[in-house]
């Protein structure tokens, strides 16, 4: 296996990491998204080919649960071979083409054709929480390789070993399928971290984590001198909300739901339903504190989230307005699941403070006194990647709340729970800030590419000097538009 | 005429202003495409009626001639209806469904929906040289509306009362037309638009202007306790490579040509050609020369930029490896059209100081000695708006130099200049900073749109209450995504 990718931390070793990126991003970017795929693939065939060796490493890194990270390791090699089969299809590339018409209406117009390119090297950041699925293969990387960027991975310090072993598998596999040297690196260490973003070579950034980590971030990359896109993914309470239709109906289902939802994977997901709102006195409350307490915990990622985990509790814990429902706040190696309780009009009191997020197994239920009020409780969030909505069947209430919540988040639910994102062409996992820094992107789906992607015009160019995607024969088989109308791709 | 959203300049005007935006937003947000198309084509039949007042007041206040700024107001209105049948035709919602799949590889998937939907308020930031196309109802607000985001506009100090006049019959427009209050407004004064980019309600802000300000705005816009998207575009020089083939073949063309281009509006545009790559010796310099006596200065729009257009001269003037090859920088009320030549080493040494932009009739003319060094030149090149090759027929270094260029611009032209941006679908005016902030996007053309609209993702969402767009009955007859596959409008 090889490791020559891994263990750079200091500054002269992300020059050559960055000086080797710079030199393959143009290589890159002029492959032909049939080549790859066939990269993608064996990213993918060597990651399947080893998953006895990587998930046993994950599971002693991250102390998730074998099942668990099996799974995860399908939908990230699920996710590599999607993104070739994209690739395959063309769409991504949103071929246009304005033939030249002297009968524009606002006066001669000249041949004109756009199409998406890479946009140069990407320094992804990896998650904690997801050692395959978001960390060195996982979704950001699969995207920007697919639109042809060279990839410099952050590794996360919650797996080291994993984070080398899997930088190795891909670096392998490229060299094996034919990509060119500079294609890929993995990275270590916070100073690493920081240079990299501010590095000249880097084109675009993308980051899972938290508020903190990831505004710190953001704010280096628009401080340099030539700013760059950074798409991360910072937070999200993922509230959820019970009509009083569905409360009565499914009381049962909603409780057991929830916390099945909110202690998942030890609470440690970044839609993990953190916000329960109830009607006061439907019911529902006895039901959740008996799901809570037949619920178990589990070991954290790491100490530093762990501990992160208890001083948030710690906070809620302090406040009058807020009081211990179900659960253990105190501070121990295994947290148990726990939920505080509040009112709506304490949470439209003091919405910055009750909406924290809290990363792990524990949530906060909101009792509301009438459907307005919790329209009003929609109305005050911030930017969320989900918001659900519990509800029955013709309910009033529920359809006024999807409506409000379409504004506040990039996923709306109804009547499922949050965790499990799948990956699929509609998928949107996004949203306004705080829930991402880049409201128009998506960092799990098909759409999640165009981030690494930017539109370039031809005006008058000749064929032979156009990219294959926007010559008139159409050489790749692609689905344009052409004068304004979709052109279905031309079957072979 | 209405005037009741003009002469904003304090914060308690600001602040009314704002509430009336955020309160229109999801009126806005939720109003069929159909609908707005009606208020675009308001406003542009409003702006077409008034042509005879509008355009002597254009002219008095930017020094703009007739015939260009009658052009400039066909031009304006023509795009208010282009995005008016982008809205017909719907496409741009980029509907999309994946229909819940028990069998999708990653396990099974639940039915999800995504739709473009609007951002919310959108603050635009007009610019001083095209008073109309760049202005109160230019490509943003045009774009803004047809998303279906409120609109404030910052008015350009250049212009102040045909940017009254033009939000007056906008204003009006709107109204007679059936658009919420608080779907426009006008807001005027240096202080009242760094207030507008941090205001709260604010949802995404662009601009098009000089780099200075336009990233002073930038980094008020990432500094706020919420971030908002910030689309400016900045500046660019635009640089034309011509190859030895076609300096033997067109000297005479491409000289007449790129002076006209340079000269075009005083030299007043964002694509203006500010720099010309020619092979040393190879007779095109005398050509440029005469050219350049040939033609015809102008007043320029505002005191301010001629001062600044002056003291840029000034800085090429005093460098020892530049000189003045054509015209006259002395300062003047009206400025002489000026050439400056330097040699691609002298460039290759000091990019940044001899490629700044200088807005006004000047350019800076470079003498290349190779094809590589003309290339070496190319790869120098920070981000540009345009970037022009003048080739020949089966010209070597014109592919070249076309994919190279591809790299650096967001519009690649061949045998053609890049001032005068056509509206169509394929145009793409932006490229990598500091020609924009906001590489992925273009500011001119349909694709527009999209800075004002993020997508949202519906799972398991009752059809009822889905938004339209995503009705399994398809009721706005849309094309779209269904299962990974392109399904075309159906048709009535």
């Amino acid at each position: 296996m090889s490791d020559t990718t891994t263990h750079v931390r200091t500054n002269a070793e992300l020059d050559a990491v960055m000086a080797a990126a710079a030199e393959a991003a143009p290589v890159l970017a002029a492959t032909a998204p049939g080549e790859r795929a066939k990269w993608l693939r064996a990213i993918a065939d060597a990651l399947d080919a080893d998953a006895s060796s990587l998930v046993p490493l994950a599971m002693r890194e991250s102390h998730l649960l074998e099942p668990r990270l099996t799974g995860e390791l399908v939908r990230t090699t699920f996710q590599l071979r999607l993104f070739a089969e994209v690739l395959e299809r063309g769409a991504y590339l949103d071929a246009t083409i304005d033939h030249a018409d002297a009968a524009w209406g606002m006066g001669p117009r000249p041949d004109l054709r756009r199409v998406l390119r890479a946009i140069g090297p990407a320094a992804v950041y990896a998650a904690s929480n997801f050692p395959f699925a978001f960390s060195v293969a996982g979704g950001d990387t699969a995207a920007a390789i697919a639109a042809g960027c060279p990839v410099v991975v952050k590794a996360h310090p919650a797996h080291p070993e994993l984070s080398r072993a899997v930088a190795g598998r891909v670096t392998d596999a490229l060299k094996a399928s034919g990509a060119p040297d500079g294609s890929f690196a993995l990275v270590e260490g916070l100073q690493t971290g920081k240079d990299l973003v501010l590095h000249p070579n880097v084109a675009v950034a993308t980051f899972t984590g938290s508020l903190r980590g990831g505004r710190a971030l953001f704010d280096l990359a628009a401080s340099r001198p030539t700013p760059i896109p950074f798409y991360g993914e910072l937070g999200s309470v993922n509230p959820v909300f019970v009509t009083q239709a569905a409360a009565s109906a499914r009381a049962q289902d909603i409780a057991t739901g929830f916390v099945a939802s909110m202690t998942l994977g030890v609470g440690q997901f970044c839609t993990k339903p953190g916000v329960l709102l109830v009607p006061r006195d439907a019911g529902l409350e006895p039901l959740v504190v008996e799901a809570v307490r037949a619920s178990a915990g589990g070991e954290m990622l790491d100490d530093k989230i762990r501990n992160g985990f208890f001083d948030g509790l710690g906070g809620l814990a302090e406040r009058d307005d807020v009081e211990l429902l179900a659960g253990d706040p105190t501070r121990a190696e295994v947290p148990t699941p726990t939920v505080y309780a509040t009112d709506a009009a304490a949470l439209l009191a003091h919405p910055a403070e009750l909406l924290e997020e809290h990363f792990g197994p524990a949530a906060l239920l909101v009792r509301y006194d009438s459907a307005e009020q919790a329209l009003d409780v929609a109305r005050a969030l911030e930017g969320q990647l989900t918001a659900t909505v519990q509800g029955a069947d013709d309910d009033e209430q529920a359809a006024g709340l999807v409506a409000v919540l379409a504004d506040k988040a990039g996923r709306v639910l109804y009547n499922g729970w949050p965790t499990g994102v799948s990956v699929t062409y509609a998928q949107q996992h996004g949203g306004p800030y705080p829930a991402t820094t880049a409201p128009h992107f998506t960092s799990v789906g098909t759409a999640s590419i165009e981030r690494f992607l930017r539109p370039v015009a031809y005006q008058d160019v000749p064929d032979a000097s156009l990219p294959p995607a926007l010559q008139e024969g159409n050489p790749w088989r692609l689905p344009r538009l052409v004068d304004g109308e979709p052109v279905a791709a031309p079957t072979a």
